[in-house]
């Protein structure tokens, strides 16, 4: 379903929106709420904006950013829920208290698995990220884009499109892209803002890479993150969350494998291939999932248990 | 002077060709050149390609790539000779050989330090990349860009605006970069590429990364690699290029710098501000130059020597 006419109707017909997306944020659904603020606010409109968790430090830039509150800040008066980029309505944790028989709810996202909830819905599984949907639906609200607009939606671009590197990124999300630096998106902010790293983060990287492991002629190769080495560092567990790319990008390299301690949950394991191996399959083997470059599992036991278990794994996959 | 149509007609009347482009190759004059290569080839032209130089390992995955000859191993039998992303021709060093009254020079580039030799000239000093003046001859050639070609422009484009996160990435450059996706070209594969690594030059990064410094409460931080632990990793001095980007990411560092020992010549000096300090000044006292965010100089005498002088003007700039 693309109900933008729908959507553009209730906009033009109520005065007062709460707009929300899904917890653990990211570049794409706060990038998306802030341009759809400032678009309602520049209609006119009441718009409070909710997410229910922490927004990341590396965001902090995007213009608007303290507009953003937590679930029990918000004032239910609102006649319309707008949820971003959230596959199903438990995606937005506490703001989920606000539903009611009076609201209107509005469902606008990008994923295939969306479970098609809501009044009205704005869904894409084509569209590389929430905000390609939000700026086809600024175009249809006419109003103009000014440049934090633009720095906000190409950030939500960027961001689920790995900065136009993944396989994901489609000739329309570069258009818009494109379209948004004529707008006055400023990229190298944008990205020196997404790839900020902590001190500790970057000494973590640091100790981490230099225990590196490959196998079977350095087709595969892989990290482990230990809680102890990760509580020395004064990192946090999302700091590890880019470091199977430094093993990806070994030359080489088919398969790259990262092993995290997360304690009280076993370790969790992340898998990328360049082809060689369908990862997916290899990761439902062990319970888990995903697609057949990047998956991941999970496992109870030690660290060493779960890299020897999937280091044997993947070496007999590749002898085949 | 963009004598776009005197090329075309150029080319109209001869049937051979040689392309050539700088020294220290990357992925903008390769890719442009075989995207031009397979251009000429389509519209039944010889053409032979030259780079005096190795062309880096991260640029083996183009097709064609085993077409780039160096200097020695050409026919001296073109009419015309090509020359591309080269700001003067000292630039393609022994391909200058070539050089004589009975064949046609082309000069096409976007560096706006082109000195304007040869018979004809294509510069466009507002251009990204030089594949974004290719894609604009392909056009006005009326070829057809097929995959293999799409890839390579796209190759040249990402490079010279670092996958569009540079101030210098125009809408232009993403608009032919989106044009390149829907005829074939292949982000991740591309990605995958120029970002791989050696595991010598990771176990390097690790190593200079853990010994990372920082002063003037967090805003400066710099890397130091001496020539011990370069020869230790088994890493090239090439390898070590992209390093300054790691201290430039650490959160609240207004100025990176990285020094690195460069045996017989003394310290190299690589200087990133985020705008805090004019770099370009900073490296001009010093006897170097560049840009406002980035610039360097060089040293004679020692690694702590260098880094000292560096860190202390650093320091006295920050505190102004």
């Amino acid at each position: 379903m693309k109900d933008k006419a729908k959507i553009r109707e209730l906009i033009n017909q109520k005065s007062s929106f709460l707009l929300t997306a899904h917890i653990f944020p990211d570049g794409d659904n706060i990038g998306s709420l802030l341009a759809l603020r400032a678009a309602l606010q520049q209609l006119g409109k009441r718009v409070q904006v909710a997410v229910d968790d922490t927004v990341p430090a590396n965001l902090h830039f995007l213009a608007g950013i303290e507009h953003i509150k937590r679930a029990e800040e918000i004032t239910p008066d609102f006649q319309v829920l707008m949820i971003l980029d959230s596959s199903s309505v438990d995606r937005i944790g506490a703001v989920q208290k606000y539903f009611n028989e009076q609201i209107t709810v509005v469902n606008i996202d990008h994923h295939i698995s969306n479970t098609g909830f809501g009044n009205i819905q704005y869904l894409d599984a084509a569209a590389a990220a929430t905000a390609e949907i939000i700026f086809d639906l600024l175009v249809e609200l006419n109003v103009t884009i000014d440049s934090a607009m633009a720095n906000a939606l190409f950030t939500g671009i960027a961001t689920d499109c790995g900065f136009f590197k993944y396989a994901n990124t489609t000739v329309k999300a570069m258009e818009i892209a494109g379209k948004m630096l004529a707008c006055g998106a400023r990229p190298q902010e944008i990205s020196d803002a997404l790839e900020s790293k902590s001190l500790p983060a970057l000494k973590l990287l640091a100790r981490v890479l230099e225990q590196i492991q490959v196998a079977a002629q350095g087709k595969l190769a892989w990290l482990s993150i230990d809680e102890a080495s990760l509580k020395a560092s004064g990192a946090s567990h999302e700091d590890t969350d880019g470091f199977i790319n430094y093993v990806r990008f070994i030359q080489g390299a088919e398969v790259a494998l990262l092993f995290r301690e997360v304690p009280g949950r076993g370790v969790k394991v992340s898998m990328r291939s360049k082809g060689a191996i369908d990862v997916n399959q290899l990761a439902q083997h062990f319970g888990g999932g995903g697609h057949q470059k990047a998956a991941g599992c999970s496992f109870e036991g030690s660290l060493q248990e779960a890299t020897e278990r999937v280091v044997r794994a993947v070496e007999e996959q590749l002898r085949k």
